[in-house]
């Protein structure tokens, strides 16, 4: 029955590890002998409805190896979100083309669009077996310890703020770093990991977990000025008034959404600069200054974690491997089983798809503004090894001559 | 009649290797035995005046070359400009710690600030070695074939463009990354070192060196789009007008000045969310994300050149040789004398001081909205090694079944 045929797309978001799995989903295809071409939708399910397929199996080993170890989708990506009528374009196309194994890399979004595509075949009688393989650097997916890509941008965040911290230490004042992170806040926390020293920033983390009231931003940010005469804050996109509302588009002239209903929250500069706009006004600091991670942080290239490289190829593998050989459908997650070890486990597509997980409470501390030693522990591991480390000067003061500078 | 007391600061902005200078003027020190004290000014000449010393003879080597390996100023940096009652206290405070030789790791600004500095100790006729290290990521020092601290900043941008380029591709738009570079476009241009493919972005390249016309950004752009569904931008912080003035001020609420009088540029996500709304608006095409790198670029933990790092450590030395071997005064200044070798020689301190550099015409295309092969060949080297490379799916379509896809 089976044609041996295999499709693979990528959706969502790009991020660093994405072909990784990719590659693993053709590499280890290979193996099986039964299966006689391994194809690739561009621009994820767009690419099926529009029959534009490109042929992975005259790809060499050595070539998918160079992809694999490039950031971003390499098929291509898409936002689209099936409805009934697209899932029947692609029935047509994935019959058409004897089609029996669909596997869709992406996040939250991606894991529902293989639901119902998976629904709909079986509503057709068709034979497919879909597989849901995990990626998002929001690491926003449930019933995995965590998801590939989250590690590889987390490590960006942590030596990004690393790095923003010992230039904010060098000229003092305020600044404030955008992380993405649309409902968890677990690539902002990431910022933590970017401290070595007891008074090393990230001072303050704001996380779509918790209600953001401005008036407490700002004595929280006042109170460690006062204290170290700097501050350096980590702020999730998503922050949100009591109500909900984003606080980016408080400010936003007009509010663009995605087709899955999303706000966009990225790609401008606005709640940055509204942050600062208000540390000025409100605190009269004159040195304030605000950065918008934006699109470096998931695609930059030559910031990986290698245990994400790593993670990401295995679960294009055991996708293969619950797929091809188990003849299963499902949703392939990531669980700990060590300090550090992960094994794989297959969840029903019902049980991820269109679920959001968020910042469990014991990563976040009482006061809301910043992540527990749990956190720390938690997310070390995965941010691989190799990571740079930061030095400072031992402090050997030199008695002062003529007392207090005139000017100081 | 020598003290044998040096002192080192550093001033202006961070880079990722201003502290490999600082590390190559205390090691190369302890070569002489007449140096009987190697002392640190925090932040800058603010520290001297202030008498806020550190006393660096007392540092390990091997700390010593933990803090070279960190990005940012480990002594810490101020904007401030010394006047002549400034200089009238630095003075007071090297003659009461006995210092004869003063070197200060800095930009443009700083180097006029040791400029002056020396003058005033000839005016009142104190032995003053006064040496300028050069450090910059924009670039701009005359008489330098490039400056530490400008090939590391441009390997973060040239990497991140490459990224952004790759994000693109997979979820096609318009991208405008908005690069550091008050006057000199040497940062911004570096961006097109991430190119590999004839077709990836940047597209186009928008450089202080040329008045920026909104219109013909707007003809760009669409036409790059037109063309391939997508475009990635990269723009210097520094596009004005024909008459000077800033693009990024025709938005800002207030405009902040440093003591040098520079218009806050940095800082802020107001330029790229202005020419992105621009582009929604004229060109109605929707997907547009603007991207401020800010102060990534500058102070990212783990993205540096080893080039780089080698000539800002041989500067630090090379500052000490001239200074405490030579007995002479001025700029130390990398020349290139083959492809790729260095070798360094010693300026006068009014052949560097207050001057700017900008973009050679030989290094720009004659549309002003690109680099020119020369510029690339100038750049490569700099960028040093282990550059990570980045591969796409070679395109082997599959044959279309059903025909143009009913969606498409």
């Amino acid at each position: 029955m089976a044609s041996g045929r295999i499709l693979v797309a990528q959706g969502g978001g790009p991020t660093a590890v994405i072909n990784q799995s990719l590659a693993g989903v053709v590499l280890e295809a290979r193996r099986f002998g039964h299966i006689e071409r391994v194809y690739g939708a561009r621009h994820g399910v767009r690419g099926i409805v529009d029959e534009d397929l490109v042929d992975l199996s005259q790809e060499t080993r050595h070539h998918l190896e160079g992809v694999a170890a490039t950031p971003s989708s390499a098929l291509g990506s898409t936002r689209d979100k099936p409805d009934l009528a697209y899932c029947q374009e692609i029935f047509k196309v994935l019959r058409a083309h004897e089609i029996d194994h669909f596997f869709y890399i992406g996040g939250n979004d991606s894991s529902d669009t293989v639901r119902i595509v998976s629904e709909q075949a079986a509503l057709a009688a068709y034979p497919l077996r879909c597989m849901h393989i995990p990626k998002t650097i929001d690491n926003d997916l449930v019933g995995n310890d965590h998801t590939p890509g989250f590690p590889s941008a987390a490590r960006f965040v942590a030596q990004a703020f690393a790095g923003a911290n010992l230039d904010n230490a060098s000229l003092p004042g305020i600044y404030v770093g955008v992380v993405m992170g649309r409902h968890a806040g677990f690539l902002t926390a990431a910022a933590a990991l970017g401290r070595k020293f007891a008074d090393d920033g990230p001072h303050l983390v704001y996380l779509p977990e918790r209600t953001f009231v401005l008036e407490h931003f700002l004595a929280d940010v006042k109170a460690v000025y006062d204290r170290l005469g700097r501050c350096v804050v980590a702020v999730s996109e998503g922050i949100h008034d009591a109500s909900g509302a984003p606080i980016a588009t408080l400010l936003a002239k007009e509010v663009e959404r995605d087709a899955h209903g999303n706000v966009q929250l990225s790609g401008t500069g606005a709640l940055a600069d509204l942050l600062c706009d208000e540390i000025k006004d409100k605190l009269k600091i004159k040195r304030v200054r605000g950065d918008t991670f934006g699109y470096l942080q998931r695609s930059f290239l030559g910031c990986v974690s290698d245990v994400d490289q790593r993670e990401a190829r295995e679960v294009g593998e055991k996708a293969v491997q619950y797929a091809v050989a188990g003849a299963q459908s499902g949703s392939v997650a990531i669980r700990r089983v060590g300090d550090y070890a992960v094994d794989y486990l297959l969840q029903p597509l019902e049980a991820v798809a269109g679920k959001t997980r968020v910042m469990e409470d014991e990563f976040i501390t009482a006061s809301g503004n910043d992540v527990t030693e749990a956190f720390r522990l938690y997310l070390r591991p995965l941010l691989g090894t190799g990571l740079p480390d930061a030095y400072r000067l031992r402090h050997n003061p030199v008695a002062k001559v003529l007392g207090t500078g005139s000017r100081g």
